[in-house]
């Protein structure tokens, strides 16, 4: 094989298209016709199939961008004047080209560090402290926004989760989590849907299966259908009411059906283990941190980097903004992200660690 | 068959799937890693296409939904204090949920009534009289907007398009053309795309394939870089930039190769004109303009209505208030809407003319 | 006199500046120290005096404009994607340059015709009917704007006040009345503020300081502090929280003392009354629709327009899209508008009418 | 004395009322009809004015407050999915409620730490590394904003500004001065109103008068008419544009006359001088940096300000995250500010003093 075919291409879980069951699903279901705008038959069924999996009834608003969800379940949470809190480096803040402010009408997001990309409850007491609840001239406190798995590839524990969103609530706020990758976090940490969600005190959640086997299709999950009242509006209003909704119902549905999620982000998290483990056993290679789910961030010499690129091997590099204090990245190094997926092979590693 | 798949359903052009070609062309695209957000190799041959068709550079910025599109466009042509002008009864004004005033940040839509969904250079001129250019209390006219297919199914002639966009020009105005129907409207005018576009003054154009052959595929064409500078990032802070993008690149693509638009499009038409001649016979069937594209309407007595819902035939329901004067709707009877498209069979209308 | 002071200008009630009372508040609250962004003593003042002008407890909002009050009543009823009914020819809806959709985060404001400024059941009815409550493609019917006095310088009676709102809220609209000449309406229909307001059933009220009296001071006044809660911020990051807020407070409070209100709102329509009267009386010039507060609008010879210019009189051009049907302007006529103020003087008409 | 009029306060120089100088012009305007909306004679006297200050042709909106101008410079700088870069503390950022946020329709402002209020050019690099022009996920750098004075009372040199100025133009950046004491910052300087603005590199202005000698008035300034072509109308639609104009027109002018701003800021800067040397005097009082136009600075034993306090002397407690490292602040510590204004006394300083 030559050319893009032929490149081992670990940039992002986004490179590669739909699993072949995500796949077939869309090509069965295009035979029949079938109302429009959501209320074809496969919407419906993918409805039921998340209420399942979270274990009780839940509004759902399908989308073809995780950026879309994003913002809308922000838009719900947050209004024009409120503050969304969320890491420094968050995908929402750094990733979206501005779209929680476009969505919630100029909302302000506040960006709080943290090592690995990890928001701490100190953090969050010192952003929250510059903040003045009820005071006209201070944006006001509205949403804590995490992200699990987080940007860094890291996982909150549950009770990390558990321990920031009690902290938001007795501040007022309402709690979001951005899940794009949310298989990879629930099959590492072994835990329900339930579990990372409800249970853990989120208001919404962004539940992302185009990252996981899906081509385009991605759910806001709201838990209080007072909350959720304006979301067919805003969805509708922003582009995003698929006519030929099966699209999305059929990805979603298919994604949900037999654990086929499961299956992909274990498959997922498993290749970036060896990878991890393969590359810190690399001399001259560093792990800044844990690889918890199907990401590993790694410092590694320029000419290892040199190498892999001519042997057609794909990552990309990384903002070193976030590294861990003392983790300084010399000049003839390089600070990399390889992303795993439910279409790595054990071929590709082997040979990427080959080079 | 049983249930929503035995139903002849004349709704909409989007109740069907995608055709084959189109759905082809997905499967084909999912194999291989492929760069994301925009940066494959689809997404290029979509836009080469596009060019060809239309005899030009242009600007390219594919979506999933008209709605985006239209939206997109629109607040590339407009401020947020600017006004656009559009038919009464146009789908930006009356059924996307407010989309433009979203995208554009509160501009207004001004609907300008017309016969058969057509506005006319009267129709314009007395529009744009009352709003004051220049003058800080009244909204700007910035952009005039036409649909190509009407919303009453019905054509502008290059002329009238021309003509209007030729007046807009003089009072300084942008001129956007809403053509999710595009192809049903060129083939039925026997035209170019260049000649129903940038040759006939429009600064930008929504090219529509989702109600062709697409399953979930838009474009917005500009002919003017500058114009156009905004697309890429507010189309990104509207969640519309797809990570795995093949997926529009994929359905663009295979929509314009060999002439697919214009075999489904011509298709969809003839169905209509079959269907326009079958009703006109009907005793007590009115059709209030001549069906020209894809779309017939039709007042019917209720009678008729109701045996066709019985026999599974599903077409919509639709508002008389863009009925030419005269034309009343009595208590026993019905304003319907039927919409063919590449998909209709000569035997389900058959079924339809045999109730 | 010479210049601009020797004109007599009835183009506005607008072009005078503040009346004695008005102005000499301004200038005793200069005197001290006081908190600022709305804490000093006179706001507090101006709160008190309103609650008791309304019989009841209510939430203030000052600010400088009218259409600020406006466009913050109406994004506090009314959220994005939400529909504003008014009339065709009401100031929110012409002469704001889309105040209200700029607040509201791009709320659409459907404009309905009624004759002499007036909307009637049946016309608020009809569009209605063109909504489609808790449909996303269409945006939801929010809120209902009346204008008291009108466009036309006419009234509602009390009980078509009530017809339209009750209506109104049948569909579950919220009710908003624009009321930049609220005191003229007041003593014209000689009942309470309460009477017109929310004994009416209206949630928000723009009460107008500006045009009889005040030199720059409106109010919005709400009757729910849920519904109200927003108004802090949503002023603060408009920019209409004066820090040296005293200026504002010390306008209302004393416009609204001793009946200073009245006094002014009583001799303005007293003078619009012997103006109208006056102009009836005159070969040629015809008034479209009764004078109920103080404006005059008048179908004038254009050579009895020229006379009064040369004169130094000043009036406006008024469009004449609201006139009734059969109410045709010839080429050598002109559609003027008279308003009276408090600074009108039985002088200015005798020579006004002495042309 | 007794009340409010008793107390010396110096929480912010927005507590005190209008000089007698501007007082006098309110009153001198007001007795006229003059044409509304800005037509006004004063409004053409202030922007003659302006002019010659500023020594060349510009363009000026006159708002009632510093967030409103401040908004629409930004607005007009920034695109709604452009960047903001400003001081972490700055007024735009931490105290406006996302004023800036709600007029761009959504941009984002990016804090930038830095000491004594100070943005320092390693830090505006840092902050624009982590952006990327041109990359639709990332908001694009549109603009600088600067506040002279700063939040801390300083002040950047000429040199300062246009080494800043220049670095944001390499990067394509336009440039805002947030000039709230621009009379305090400019006396200090000793320089031009030119030298401080366009001769700097700024492309706008927001030139205050509240603070220094008005009661409601502050100027948004700029150089290029292109750029400025959207403030009238994105003033009329955020409710800035008032119809007794005047209001604005004198005040400004007034303020500009006989370089009446001038000999007021002179005044409270030396007002601020005398109370830091005899702060820096007290036992156990220290000033974290120079006290440079009109603001003083002063970590204080907490008995003194509870001396203060009970003396009826009002400073404003600030936040401490603005200091230099090293400068802890402890239990029985206040990090106060004081402003002094045209109205600061020898007498309140001198009772403050004896304290």
């Amino acid at each position: 094989m030559t050319g893009a075919a032929s490149r081992i291409n670990l940039a992002s879980d986004n490179v590669v298209g739909a699993s072949a069951q995500v796949l077939d699903a869309i090509v069965r279901a295009n035979a029949d016709a079938e109302p429009s705008y959501g209320a074809d038959r496969y919407c419906a069924q993918a409805e039921a199939a998340l209420a399942e999996l979270f274990e009780r009834p839940l509004q759902v608003c399908l989308t073809a961008t995780g950026t879309a969800a994003n913002a809308l379940a922000l838009a719900a949470l947050c209004p024009p004047w409120g503050a969304v809190l969320c890491h420094a480096e968050s995908h929402i803040l750094e990733d979206e080209c501005g779209a929680p402010e476009f969505y919630s009408g100029g909302a302000k997001l506040i960006g709080i560090p943290g090592v690995a990309g990890k928001i701490t409850p100190a953090g969050l007491t010192d952003a929250l402290a510059r903040l003045s609840p009820g005071v006209a001239r201070s944006v006001q406190p509205a949403a804590l926004s995490l992200s699990q798995v987080t940007e860094a590839g890291t996982l909150y524990s549950l009770d990390e989760l558990q321990a920031l969103t009690a902290l938001a609530r007795q501040h007022g706020l309402r709690c979001h989590l951005d899940g794009s990758r949310y298989a990879n976090a629930m099959v590492a940490l072994d835990c329900s849907a339930a579990a990372m969600s409800w249970q853990a005190g989120f208001d919404a959640i962004t539940f992302g299966a185009t990252k996981n086997g899906a081509l385009a299709c991605e759910a806001v999950l709201m838990f209080d259908p007072a909350l959720a009242a304006s979301l067919p509006f805003q969805r509708k209003r922003a582009g995003h009411t698929l006519s030929k909704s099966r699209l999305l119902g059929a990805q979603m549905a298919a994604y949900l059906q037999d654990g086929h999620w499961r299956d992909n982000a274990l498959h997922a998290n498993a290749m970036a283990a060896r990878l991890a483990a393969a590359l810190a056993a690399v001399p001259g290679v560093r792990l800044p941190w844990p690889t918890q789910a199907n990401e590993v961030f790694a410092v590694v010499p320029a000419a290892l980097d040199a190498r892999w690129r001519e042997a057609g091997i794909v990552c990309a590099g990384w903002s070193s903004c976030g590294l861990p204090e003392g983790f300084a990245i010399a000049a003839e190094q390089r600070f990399l992200r390889f992303v795993t997926s439910y279409a790595t092979t054990q071929g590709q590693l082997a040979a990427l660690e080959g080079v």
